[in-house]
């Protein structure tokens, strides 16, 4: 009798780890129990009553031990980390976060400058999203702007509505509105760009959002991103085909570290304008203040269709960056008007005194978490930095050029918390006046 | 002593389980400890200090069954069963549910048709909402869709905005901007119908959402309401009584299983016009493609109020369904004008491939759920459908009357992802031209 | 052995319980183990299997411990207490809420009486709201109403938009569209006011919401706040700079007790209108009916600036409570023009039938909770009130005066559900014609 206790005893420490699931057992009360048991200590009947409380106290800890693993096992979690909430569900096949931003933009301005609107306060952006994955391969993005919501009949602008599919992998298709693959600048979200503003550079031939198709695709140092788009997000009610447009972009980085990035880029976009009708177009430009009068100007004449390439390059070096971009943009006119040749670039840099770098990822710059952040004991980041953007909108003799300079300073109270000033010169070439701004931004998001 | 201690354990053992929560308890080593002191085996100190190391171990156990007991009992959970957002308290008197759809279409039409706007595409829907339960008796919905929210100033579409009172079950009283009573493919929701549009002999005759009461009611196989309603959603400036209507909808379903249904309906709705200021009404109608132009039209002319009644037919066999609306509505003039009857039905079939069945439940078709899902190793829902709408807007020799003819292709990826692609053809009695479409929509609802 | 056992079971006695974190242990087997192998009862072999077993279940204990421990220090928790959906990282340094309201009315007017519409429904608030704290010392929120959010093209109103820094307790510095500091009623949400509508009195001069910069600090029983804005929520293209003001508001309790409160409270605004354009200006204010016209006007005139003053008592005694505002504003006139000087107050009581008290913090009134709950077996909680207002927008013999009555009852069926009914009568001092309007509505915060 001992042998064998003794010898299930042996066996199960070889094997039962093992096969056990981690749960609190009671197995040495009921081993110990046999032993006393068959040393005489205790007594058959005893030993029968003594082992009931056991397995009783044994059934109690893996009632325990069950629920807690079916929590592990089956619970949506919900986190706040970083100060995003986002709910994932035990089985990583479905999410959703809920979030946005809120930017608010304080700008002086002499109103007798040019494109000078006099002081003026903006919601720049004010906007929430929902988005999430269903089913493991599908995701979907909704997201708003309410910054021009007001009382004076202003609207909501739509930002992201589409559905994503991802079960190709590494290929993302996304389909519905969305930001087109053209231009480092205009993908950096707003959150993170370096100025309050986007280069004028970078909004004269921005593609932005539009209801189309994208496939992309990505390797650890390279992506590549194709689109096919209509024009709007909205019902064309015009009585003419709906114009559309198509384009790709590539970037390639050969360094791709935490705090050594070189970044290489290169797209290509065709705009179609069908133009029937004989509409006339003009590109209208502000000088990277958003509540400024539009002073740059192409002439505004009509054309069938446009085509632009932009190249781009930019480096991070620890706490230094640079970035620049050129678009070259071609405008094919309708019998009877003239062809147009325009172009732009900027270039710029960046110096975390704080010692943090700017952040890369596949083809793109994101957020810039500061080394101290206030509330936890720190205080903050500090970035200064300094951009030119040129614009040549002129061609044949008509239009107008000119560049535009700011410097910048902004300080990271928190990975989501910023705090932006800009001083602005601006000049359009042949005018006698200028364009002075100093401008404020506070900013979180969430 | 011994006999003592036994019975004891015996009185443990017959009712112990029944008083003590489920929590592990080490109640065995205390018996024991008692068996071994009385036996001699152990000494009163020993005794002692391991009864003390025993009941510490108790405690402990206890602690942290009553932190999950806690847990269960007290904690609010969250849930993305479904891709749906689910927040529920744990005694049930709270919930809350956010959510939303992403519709986005692409139509190809010739501009030269009849109708014929072009090729178009549109963010058809793209909605977000809360609802939520408050206090047991109480519930709420607030929904918006920002479908046409854009660069050009239109604006966000109020959907859904009441207050629901549940406490006298079944009966389901709510009071704000929601749907009436009034025909089953208006009442089915737009994630849930068979084709891109709704027929436009529903749409002709629509009643939609107002703010207004309803109340509700419903048994296994038979629902009831009715509702009294303002006009609109808006505050009335125009210096006159805001128009009312009220209405009320029966439905039987004689056969109502999973996957067998007979579904009968019929509705009624008066709506007041007023109309001291002698303002001109027309019905018109798209050829069931929202970016198409509105090519039926009922003679403009002057009314005071109108009835209309509908009648309701549906069935579903295993794939197959069949769906008809009729509804007849009477518009009564004011003096100098003409009354006019006008009318409409459509009847469509459905079949699913891939052997599923519409849902059908309290009156209303809801989401069909593929029996092989994307992205959990299968490959979607394949169902055809093929629809005939007919109206007639035409009275006392004016308006005018056609039918529409659409045939459709739905892939249900997942639950809560599909794809649709629709093939429309119209004709309006007495003219040459015709309508011609073809129209894919991407659809998401989180 | 014996001794040096016992010893050992003595001292984890003494000190065990202070050191070990509560975890279920089974170190009184490993105790037990030693005193039977101490005394010879088991022999070294099995104390050395049982000791292996015993040490196995206490590791099983301790990894469910620690799990349980894991989840209350690490877990994010969602709650829905009180129908709010609030989330908190355990660490409390993150937390979000989201939430809303719907407010739906129904007024009865007569079209032919003074400002009487006619009938008239209304979404009268729509809102939703997302806000939080980040980093322990940052929050935020964004609120938007979409109540006029319909098919006209109206549009969602910007409410709250803002970033919170709460890092210099007590102070809280606000930057965005948010509340400025003036007047108890127009401080008071919406959700809380005792009547429909605030007092003519209240709109005649409120401030509201404006973009700007706050600082706002309180003790136990005082809040001081002062701030600066600019005009608007947009931007100003107007080519002039937007117009600025700043104020403060002090308020006092000398009673503040939870059913016993005694509140007083000045405030001082200053607007600028600039006015450079000579553009003129004119109060017109509804008689607390929202879809009522304007009756009340000042004389329009051109203005350079404006300052005013507010001073507010109020008092809670149990089920009791009145509240009364007087202002003063004066209005600077440019060159050419007249200076205006005019005024409003009013004055309030209320009554809880059912004994509750109007609930009052830190120079607020806030949220009534009735003591008998619908849904969970009660009845709710009934109030009666009735409110006097008076304006003189009359100066120069220009402009008119009169006055508002208005009888309200009040059901809180939950703390977040109410239904509201008031009759309203006013009067404009040389009208022969006067107005008149039943109000009621349903209303539901989440």
């Amino acid at each position: 009798m001992k042998l064998k206790t003794t010898s299930l005893l042996i066996a199960a420490t070889l094997f039962g780890a093992a096969v056990a699931p981690a749960q609190a057992n009671n197995d040495a009360m009921v081993d110990l129990l046999k032993v006393l048991r068959d040393k005489g200590t205790i007594s058959a009947q005893d030993f029968d009553l003594l082992t009931g409380a056991a397995k009783a106290d044994k059934e109690a800890s893996e009632e325990i031990a069950n629920k807690v693993a079916k929590v592990e096992k089956e619970a949506t979690t919900i986190s706040l980390k970083g100060g995003h909430l986002k709910i994932k569900s035990a089985d990583k096949a479905f999410s959703a976060q809920i979030g946005g931003r809120v930017m608010v933009d304080y700008a002086s301005m002499n109103e007798d400058d040019l494109g000078g609107k006099g002081n003026a306060s903006e919601l720049r952006r004010a906007r929430l999203f929902v988005k999430g994955t269903a089913f493991t391969d599908f995701g979907y993005k909704l997201q708003l702007d309410f910054g021009s919501a007001g009382k004076d009949g202003k609207s909501v602008a739509m930002k992201d509505a589409y559905i994503q599919y991802n079960g190709w992998k590494p290929a993302k298709i996304t389909l519905g509105n969305h930001k087109m693959p053209f231009g480092l600048e205009e993908l950096t979200s707003s959150k993170y760009i370096t100025f309050i503003e986007r280069s004028a550079a970078s909004e004269a031939f921005g593609v932005g959002r539009k209801n189309g198709l994208s496939i992309g695709t990505s390797g650890s140092n390279w992506t590549l991103k194709g689109a096919v788009h209509m024009n709007g997000t909205l019902a064309n009610n015009s009585g003419q085909d709906e114009d559309f447009g198509y384009g790709a972009r590539v970037t390639f980085a050969p360094l791709s570290e935490k705090t050594q990035v070189i970044h290489l880029g290169a797209a290509f976009h065709h705009q179609e304008f069908g133009n029937e009708a004989g509409e006339e177009l003009q590109l209208e430009v502000r000088p990277e203040v958003h509540t400024a009068g539009k002073i740059f100007k192409s002439y505004e004449d009509k054309f069938e269709d446009m085509n632009q390439y932009g190249l781009e390059a930019a480096a991070v070096f620890g706490p230094f960056s640079v970035q620049a971009e050129y678009v070259h943009a071609s405008f094919n006119a309708i019998d009877g008007s003239e062809d147009q040749d325009l172009e732009s670039f900027y270039v710029y840099g960046s110096y975390f005194i704080t010692g943090e770098s700017r952040k890369y990822k596949k083809g793109e710059f994101s957020r810039v978490k500061p080394k101290s952040i206030v509330g936890q004991g720190g205080t903050g980041a500090w970035e200064v930095a300094l951009r030119y953007s040129d614009l040549d909108l002129e061609d044949n003799g008509l239009g107008n050029a000119g560049d535009v300079t700011t410097i910048g300073l902004n300080w990271y109270a928190t990975p989501t918390v910023r705090v932006m000033a800009n001083y602005t010169s601006a000049d359009v070439d042949g005018e006698d006046d200028d364009f002075n701004a100093f401008n404020l931004r506070g900013q979180i998001d969430f």
